[in-house]
């Protein structure tokens, strides 16, 4: 039987094998929402990049770049890390160069190991699960954390997406575990559940409320984010 | 107001600065519930070692020396991990050196930058609550976890801890809220709890049911034991 596990934050990854897994890569608020958005609403594609030099590099080259840093934009780039700024006709076809504090840099660790690397979010739940089951891989979900430290919400999503996989995967690990109850505390009031994070309060601060509202909503889209190569493309 | 932070492994630990904090390590499933009972006991002093090397070389010292790998003994040393153990009238007064899997090696690395090391575990609970209080640092609560990962009953434990100072002490961090909130959904049977988590499970491999039993129950002793130098002494 395939087993799925959770890493908490990227800094445990050292700890898990991943030369037969997938990672699904998780960084609810912001990025990962993002990317799904994004590749929903007709983007090309998306390529992940871990620093803020590399972004302004493929921004030289033609790409529209996004880069945030501790939740703001970075000067100078074309887009922020707001999922609405997503939901743009000029965006439709364009080839997107993203940085963040900690969903791209997940990315990148994972791609070095894993089978296949992609993207998850509450948007796109059930997609996600009906594809990883037909998949023969072992699956890993890489919490993006906060500046290596575990969060609420990206552990809210790994236990979401064990909870939708337990019946096909064996959940063996603690980690999977306690990311499972969390979840199951809380799949009725997801928003209540996360209104006291740390993250939030960030996000608070800055007066971004209706992104959160919107991460946290399941299913939106139907699609999967997969990484070829270093950009991320939809599989419908 | 003070702040209490919970690291659920010590591979996070390098995130934490522990200049005025307090670090309690908790490595319930048995380390830390043995050095707490050796203490209430009567056993005058645990020094905790990282290596097997470094426990023989005390064991030819004179030393009554514990060697864990695995959750096994060591060949060729006096006593195993099992909190029973450590209630024998020849241990009164003794002096003990102890290394484990995960728990000794995480006091090693807390006490390398912590203002002081305490030792927490369910059986002294409100010992270690009370006396915290009266401290004026910041807690850190450092789980021992297992090889690197977070596991189920240290994390209770953290959250057990939390949620006893939480009028005193200010809870920032993600990782303490989910801790906190995994001991609130389980407080009332811990025992059924942790009966899926992955210690448990290979504890029972190795029949020792009674002392997962024994390690979860509260507040059975009033001690706080603390490190003096490279050494555990017990507070009353």
């Amino acid at each position: 039987m395939k087993q799925l596990d959770v890493c908490l934050t990227p800094d445990l990854l050292h700890l898990h094998k991943l030369n037969n897994s997938i990672v699904v890569v998780a960084d609810v608020f912001r990025a990962t929402s993002c990317m799904v958005t994004g590749l929903a609403y007709g983007v090309k594609s998306i390529t992940p990049v871990a620093s803020v030099e590399e972004c302004k590099f493929l921004q030289d080259k033609g790409f529209i770049a996004a880069a945030e840093r501790d939740a703001r934009k970075v000067e100078g780039f074309d887009l922020d890390n707001s999922p609405f700024s997503y939901m743009n006709e000029r965006l439709i076809g364009s080839q997107i160069a993203m940085t963040t504090t900690n969903g791209t840099l997940s990315i990148s660790k994972a791609k070095a190991s894993a089978v296949k690397v992609m993207i998850g979010s509450f948007l796109n739940l059930g997609a996600l699960a009906n594809h990883l089951r037909s998949e023969p891989y072992d699956i890993l979900v890489l919490c993006a954390g906060w500046k290596g430290r575990p969060n609420l919400e990206d552990t809210l999503f790994a236990g979401a997406l064990a909870d939708a996989l337990k019946d096909e995967f064996m959940l063996l690990e603690d980690g999977t575990l306690m990311a499972q109850r969390l979840y199951d505390q809380s799949r009725d009031n997801l928003l209540a559940s996360v209104s006291n994070s740390s993250h939030v309060r960030r996000l608070q601060r800055l007066g971004i409320q209706k992104d959160i509202s919107y991460c946290l909503q399941r299913d939106l889209y139907d699609i999967v984010p997969v990484l070829r190569g270093s950009t991320l493309v939809a599989m419908h």
